[in-house]
């Protein structure tokens, strides 16, 4: 029996927790994932799951690639947990649906309505799923069509699919929307911005904000391990950077030097976008005293950040990367309409349809 | 031979740097540590290194808490390297002494001269150190008394030593003196500040800033574990928090649920200094949509921190503890004259002399 409906709502979700006691949504190992929206609610058809390629290479590992065992494998995970909640490797992805119901306290404060296409931007590992089917899976994306159902708390987030958006492209682009709608945020008319890994999905993105945000007076350097990528390409030819330079970001350094070269009086702000540890440091040289390091990768170390800038006496302030920021996925999908040679680029790698292997 | 004076002087200290190519101060197997100053250096007679306590217990652990043995790896290290570093923590320590010469460029530019008492407030990880000999060691506290010598670069960072504090007091405090100058610098008047870990030492100081910079319509609630020690009953009867709640910080729902009955709009400000992993949450949920959590804890993960914010949807900055912000020292170092139970309370545990084990 669902105990859901004999516990307040909590705008977390805290009252779909069934185990262990006191456990918040994504700690919780399993969650009440009855398929009806209380008060505070968002019922929501789903479409398709994009389960997060940690977890999903995990099972597909695990089960030796076979689409069928992959199936009955995620199936007996939410069965358990009410989540697609992977236990080994933690993590979980998010999926694509519509909206069947918006519960009645939550009805004027929330632009969504029944009908809605959405993308859920809240993990799978915190988000209550009942799923009926699994229809179809595309083992090389991790993507998996289901019959089933989720619920979005009062603090979840989600977005709606844009219809002039290609939904592989506006699902890439939202995985790391909170970038640019950091960058947006912070970066002001006249300064100069340097941008570590400038060649990734969220380093693409970010230079764009940024060459708009600090206008003609101001300055992005783009900083990449070789120029002579697509995305390199993109960012010199469309001159969404006012220079590209090549440095191994591990190497501080090398990185010092050259960015004092580009641009003597350093960084207002530095932006490290890149998926390797170790260029904690070389952010923070980057960056003059009274400037902004903003962290955006996973694989930063907050030890190495917050020692690094003792060691070297930089008084500069350094910002974890929140994925969430209000209006994110509004201004990362506006970032792609705004640059056309952008959006055909973004459009070339992920609106392609994936090879079915099923 | 030494090769110092045939490069370029660099303020970071680059100079120094004997192998491997291309690293910095801190990340270098071996430095040169010849103890004589160039132009944008410091020379400084060394009396006391406080090793790290994580460094010192793994030599002494070694050495089986013998003296003589402790001295001997800790000359080796120092001969081998250049700098103590210890190859097996990573971690230094600082140390105490006095200015022998300030480099002719820097001399206009610091605020300090031959004949000063000092504190380095960078770590010995990074400092080149010539030892002529030790000659003394204190096994319970990780203080080594020394002869020789010790240089600081134009990067570096250093508190000259006050009269009117206790040494040992004043160790203790600028160990932590980021967190109160951060505290000062952030908070406004009017403001709810949440200080999580209030009783230990940096929180304390934090509790006192806080306090005094929010001034009457502000509020101040401190979070400890436990509300009979004696730093738990100087925050309640000094008035440096407004309101004392007990709770443990890993139980983030438990955390929420009790600030916000202490406050009930939650935190402009949350400043964490916890000691124990698993907190970032509990920092997040006590701060309002908005607001700032300032991560002063070295046991902050970084990915818990930004998962954790875009899981429960809440658009808070989230700041990386820099153990440097311009003027730190004095800061800290004046929070204790302004609050004279507070330094009362510091001469009780760090003024004593230490028990001499040799």
């Amino acid at each position: 029996m669902s105990i859901v409906f004999e516990r307040q709502a909590h705008p977390l979700g805290i009252h779909r927790v069934l185990e262990p006691e006191g456990a918040m949504p994504q700690n919780a190992w399993k969650l009440d994932n009855t398929p009806v929206a209380l008060e505070n609610e968002i019922l929501c058809e789903v479409e398709t799951l994009n389960v997060d390629s940690a977890s999903f290479k995990q099972i597909a590992d695990e089960c030796g690639g076979d689409a069928e065992k992959i199936s009955r494998h995620i199936a007996g995970i939410v069965r358990e947990r009410g989540k697609q909640h992977n236990p080994v490797t933690g993590s979980g992805g998010m999926f694509i649906g519509h909206v069947l119901k918006v519960g009645e306290a939550l009805r004027s404060k929330v632009d969504v309505k029944a009908g809605d296409r959405i993308a859920s931007l809240v993990s799978l590992t915190l988000t209550p799923l009942h799923v009926e089917a699994i229809t179809r899976i595309d083992v090389a994306t991790g993507r998996v069509w289901i019959r089933g159902k989720a619920i979005l708390f009062e603090s979840g987030l989600w977005a709606k699919l844009p219809a002039d958006i290609d939904e592989g492209v506006a699902l890439a682009v939202l995985d790391v929307a909170g970038a640019p709608a950091q960058v947006q945020r912070l970066c002001r008319e006249g300064q100069t911005v340097v941008v570590i890994g400038a060649d990734g999905k969220s380093g693409v993105l970010s230079c764009a904000q940024a060459r708009a945000r600090t206008g003609a007076s101001g300055r992005v350097v783009g900083i990449v391990l070789d120029d002579t990528t697509a995305s390199s390409r993109l960012l010199r030819d469309t001159n969404l950077v006012d220079e590209l330079v090549v440095a191994d970001a591990r190497n501080a350094l090398d990185v010092l030097e050259k960015v004092a070269a580009a641009a003597p009086g350093l960084a207002d702000i530095t932006i490290n976008c890149v998926n390797v540890p170790g260029t904690e440091l070389a952010s923070i040289l980057s960056t003059k005293q009274d400037g902004t390091v903003y962290f955006f990768s996973m694989s930063t170390s907050f030890t190495a950040a917050a020692l690094g800038a003792e060691g070297v006496g930089k008084d500069v302030t350094m910002i974890v990367g929140n994925g969430y920021a209000k209006g994110h996925a509004a201004t990362a999908l506006q970032t792609l309409r705004d640059h056309p040679a952008l959006h055909a680029y973004f459009n070339d790698i992920y609106a392609r349809v994936p090879e079915q292997r099923i």
